[in-house]
């Protein structure tokens, strides 16, 4: 699309995509409505060869956060993990006389740091959230609705993998590239498969290894990147998709194709569809691997954290094959 | 047993059970290489009626630190969420200009102070740890050796529960009850379940339901509690069993069975053993879905958070059937 | 007083004692404007014994926080002081090669969790806060009005105790013990001090040091105490002191004196009066040395930490003879 | 000194200038003993004019921290600064039933992150520290010996500003300028004052100042700077001075002159003559104050937060003329 998205278009998106009360006036998880028993069943069904294939960043500090941006900050920053007693404390002979000799530590982290996900508490529509609540939902005191503990037993299904910087021959997308509902297809025609109900649907770019080749995170959290279009939202919602990540910091193109709202996808996505996202997912070695074996659908298993009441979740993914 | 353990029958286990090489001089995930590609497909079979139970306890305020205790602090302290933006931000108007109604969290909290996943540098043995490493790898600069980040793609298999509360017709098993390789074995027969290599074997005393209907952790964390017996590691050992977890704080029985060391368990199964021990596990759930359906195993999913250097991890473990 | 606070007399109160505007519209420090520079010139020369005493308790777990209470928790829990680098370290070798051994921490605080002052941000009224300002002014983003760096170069001046335990011949008052104007007046002639423009009023329940002996702060934080009446609002006001401290968390009597609203005396002093609050002093060694020399008033100089945009600083009042 | 230190030279110095036992075998506070009542009392006569000024940064994410370095990084990030209720949530109701409408705030912050004290366990001297303490009393659990909290009641005296920048004619001294004794007696006899016995010396480099002016901390924590020379030392001992302080992160210049050693000055001012150093002070008000009036003493007050075995305090130092 050339033209820029106004405010006309993101509300005429809210009408058309709103499934608020689909799941009932209670729901808080959203499009993880859309998992089954069967399609777990089935998931499960696709692991052959016993590799498993984890999707996650190390949460260390040199991780993605505090690298150089010309956006806003957005108060993020590296896990920092402190140790409560060591080794070396040991070896000083400052446990003796407990009796034994134990280590410990702590982490400090913003829940959207590294690979993680969005719950449906992040983003706000207007003075609601996802199924109508009330924005104020979510204070201080954490999110009373939608909060990421409730979605403890929901991350598991079939994860297909459209990897669309190999669609398009190329290491890495470019800032700006919008991947639209047609390369979405061209990519499951060309990888052999079709993304459906329930599925968890990852699209690579090749964004997170591009700046993990270079050592250099300058302009990735909050920046610029390749990602999906805003007009993939009516096409995942009408693949009934489970949950989409990426590669990529925000799941979406950007600069933004609006002149009036920043991250129009999100927008829609999570508050007006409950559809969750996970963003900095590492899929360089999964890639490889479906390449290799020509088979681009998996088991896919990513437990979020289930912090009470917190709007998002570090995770560790695991691709099984 | 009901003599106490000597620090001569702490160096006869080390002798008699150590693993150091077994996988490798530059191994540092121990048991965890029981696990094999077959063992990961094989659990993946067990999925057949497609439910997900998580047993994880939430990670708040409410959890099982800072209760009253008789033992030694450790400084470990419940999760700490906090908000750097909020829904009562966004009605209030803090967040107009920025194009889009957002909210983020932060979590400060030990790695050990819910549902967590004991990495193998979580406890040394003299001045040296699993493998052989020089204890001093563990530093403020955190594990150089054993950082649970290298079980990223592990914590993956046959989970296998075995209900020794339920074994003895109880609802908790009493502080100081010490399961032994007997009872083990009564369960498997009771259960039809035979505990083998790579599995992730979880035992239930209760504990957690206990506090949990209490609404009172006293004496939980750091205290005493039902389990393992020191007599089971050799057991442990001959089953190649891939982890172990119980939903007690520290696996092992307390009070002690020593006047000369604390944790004897703890001394042999990481630093000797290279066995990773899983803790605060609820089993609640799945113990009761394990007696409707009579089957005791299922394919168990507990990924590990891979923060760079950590001694531990929280974990969402997940049991799929 | 017997009969309870209404509403109603809060409002009187509001009405009555409303400092709004006082020292201009865009004041944000209150009666620390009551401060001058030649109140500062008088305090120092009060200085002829070169002696000086801190009024903080140590930042540390076995602070306030954290205990047994009846009240809601206000999550606030005691210092968290790690390391970052430690001389257990430098002994292990793990510092060779940096050219220096050096050991770092860091602190992990709520700001009013041990000895400290309440800023300006801290109690709003209605939904407006001192001066006026909108309470929207303090959102997750901080306070952008009366954050406690402003006041960064006032919290000197004049120091005088009023020891009301020593007055009633106790060593504490007992929880619920009002303080009332007569009372400090009577304190005033007793030992031979008058409280006056600019200072800053220190008044000892001995309510600190009862818990310190006790070894036990349960009941402290949050709890009921010994403390000021609402009436003393009035009394401050006139004698225009330029802030308050006491031994006590939260400076008023406790139980609350009205069931229509909590802490009467706080809806008051800071949003409408402008008055600083100091909580948590240890007045303890600083009652012993005035009682040892007859000499209620002394220097006294308690920086907040400039934390811009903080509702309240964690403190080292000293005390200067 | 063209020359560059060698082991040689720093050992010779150690020898030289070692005080350990100088105030006792249990000292843990160095040259702050250097502090007596009537110094104390001497300072508070310099109070004439009652004009208090802040040498504190403010702490806040605008700080020092996380620039762009040439050095390894220290573990060092900005003040982070949370929100535990907000006027926000209050307006949003959701502090409704509370009974009153109050704000708290929490910090995250490494002790030496902005303007800050080193205590005399924060520099080893090989496997000892200040007085001959072994140097493992600095453990995970906090500094055993010479923790800050041992300085509660000292930081208080006679404040004597040696504005070297001003001395040189220059807004800024150039990274790598070597403040030599020469210059300090140069500036002594420009400003008219004598540094003695108790005091605390600051010194100006303008660093600061340039770097608030370039809105830009690039290559200031840990990076090169104007600064004292290792020669210096002998002169601060000859001196007595209390302690001192300057507008650099490290007081000493950089780079290093040695090619042996990191920070020569630091190996004996802390552990071996036992001096506390301030660092990150901002002097650029008070310097134009004392051009102003002439006058470049005044009675200083910098209290540390008794942060019990902490190695350094963050502070807001009082300059009070």
């Amino acid at each position: 699309m050339t033209r820029k998205l106004t405010m006309a278009d993101i509300e005429a998106a809210a009408t058309r995509l709103k499934n608020w009360g689909r799941w009932g006036a209670d729901d808080e998880i959203g499009t993880l409505n859309h998992i089954t028993p069967e399609s777990i069943v089935a998931a499960a069904r696709l692991v052959t060869k016993g590799k498993v294939m984890s999707l996650a960043l190390p949460y260390d500090s040199a991780g993605p956060q505090g690298a150089k941006t010309n956006y806003p900050p957005l108060g993020r920053f590296n896990p920092i993990h402190l140790m409560l007693r060591t080794g070396t404390d040991a070896y000083s002979g400052k446990l003796d006389g407990r009796g034994i000799r134990t280590t410990d530590d702590i982490v400090i982290m913003p829940l959207q740091c590294g690979t993680q996900w969005d719950g449906l508490a992040h983003v706000l529509y207007g003075d609601k959230m996802w199924n109508g609540y009330d924005c104020r939902s979510v204070s201080s005191f954490g999110a009373e609705k939608c909060g990421i503990e409730k979605t403890r037993e929901k991350m598991i299904g079939r994860g297909v993998l459209l990897d669309i910087a190999r669609l398009m021959g190329r290491e890495v997308l470019e800032d700006g590239f919008a991947i639209t509902p047609e390369l979405l297809e061209q990519a499951e025609i060309k990888f052999g498969v079709r993304v459906g109900k329930g599925d968890f649907l990852l699209v690579r770019t090749g964004h997170v290894e591009a700046k993990l080749n270079a050592k250099n995170w300058d302009g990735y959290a909050g920046g610029d990147a390749p990602g999906l279009s805003f007009e993939t939202l009516d096409w995942l919602q009408a693949r009934q998709v489970a949950a989409i990540a990426t590669d990529t910091w925000g799941v979406e193109v950007r600069p933004n194709p609006s002149d009036e709202v920043v991250s129009p996808f999100h927008w829609i996505s999570i508050p007006i569809m409950g559809l969750t996202l996970g963003e900095i997912f590492n899929l360089g070695e999964l890639a490889k691997d479906c390449a290799g074996d020509g088979r681009y659908e998996f088991m896919f298993v990513s437990p979020v954290l289930p912090i009470s009441g917190a709007v998002a979740s570090p995770t560790n993914p695991l691709a099984i094959k």
